[in-house]
């Protein structure tokens, strides 16, 4: 059995979360799960997310978004609570699992970090991998998919969503600089993050992940 | 007009918060801090402490130290989250407040870290140091008062005071190692870090603390 972690990136609206169900209920009403499960190859399906993964994780998620005060988070705070959340997430989550040959689908990861933080707020990129590093301890994803949508029709179906938190008050602009800084993760690591058009219909970006999975699955498990 | 912190350290039940509050009394009383502000010497005495001491620290604290669930914070979590607290604290107290010319006591710092997170709980120091280096970006105490009492002492006069927390239902053997953690710390340290013996009576402990105090304030402010 080998444990394979996948990741879902991309700005507010883009379709993550709805992607990541669907892409769950493929995968087990395909049968492709079972046959994977049957051959030895991979043990249980999770779906997870961060921040906000596990209890700790969730009490944090809760003091980033919907701050109890007007107080500003100061941009170093931010860091180092989503480290903190990662951290508690890699340790709870996500390496048991996948020492137990489990297959995961997570809500965002390290990539989010560099793009939201990195590009779009302007930190220090050397100190988001330095504290990348320390909450993962080196723990990457097998396979990121990044959902690819203009940032103005992924911020209008947030607003449709009637989603409102912190981050997504910000301004357009952050969003472009967080959207670049995705465009520059794919094109800098092209083997472990793959773009998805996700300007498309639900039905066609959730057809065009499950060949992009499919082909991975075959690569890993055969 | 030149800032300074000074920091009180020590062992659960070493008597920190009541010294901290004697020593902001006796300099208001004495005269000394009239005198301090009217040489142009200092602006406002403040007190604050870590973790909790911003609204954001508060609610972190609380996640450290009561946690809602049973759930284990992992050991790097709860390094990343004392690290968020002391980031927020840095940036919205005590640099604002020291580039005003404050004086600030300051209920545990830097040193804590290194005593409870790396001798305590044995955590890399390395690590150690490059999170609190992010946390401060380099902002050191001028003087670090460790109030030294014996770990038995210590931790009946807390349970007297019948404070619970999770890290005072550490074990006896945990303490040990944190004071040997200040022990080590105030022997490297020699300049900054003075161990004031605060196994005598509180009157006392606060007239060896008024001394050093005096010392230096004259060493800083001539």
């Amino acid at each position: 059995m080998q444990g394979r972690l996948i990741v879902f990136e991309g700005v507010e609206g883009c379709g993550k979360t709805t992607q990541i169900a669907r892409s769950h209920l493929w995968l087990q009403d395909s049968g492709i799960l079972e046959s994977l499960q049957t051959r030895g190859n991979v043990s249980q399906l999770m779906i997870t997310r961060e921040p906000g993964g596990t209890e700790v994780g969730r009490a944090i998620r809760q003091l980033l978004l919907y701050p109890a005060s007007q107080e500003l988070v100061q941009n170093r705070t931010e860091l180092l609570l989503y480290a903190a959340d990662r951290a508690q997430h890699v340790e709870e989550i996500l390496k048991p699992h996948l020492a137990e040959g489990g297959l995961i689908l997570c809500d965002r990861y390290t990539d989010s970090t560099i793009a939201y933080q990195g590009y779009g707020r302007g930190l220090d990129r050397a100190l988001i991998d330095q504290l990348n590093q320390i909450a993962t301890s080196g723990l990457q994803s097998d396979l990121t998919l990044w959902l690819d949508v203009d940032v103005e029709i992924g911020l209008a179906r947030a607003k449709q969503r009637g989603v409102r938190d912190r981050i997504e008050q910000a301004t357009i602009d952050f969003h472009r600089r967080v959207q670049q800084g995705f465009n520059e993760l794919a094109r800098t690591y092209p083997d472990r993050m793959v773009r998805v058009d996700a300007s498309l219909n639900e039905t066609e970006v959730a057809q065009a992940i499950q060949t992009i999975l499919q082909t991975r699955l075959a690569q890993w498990y055969t």
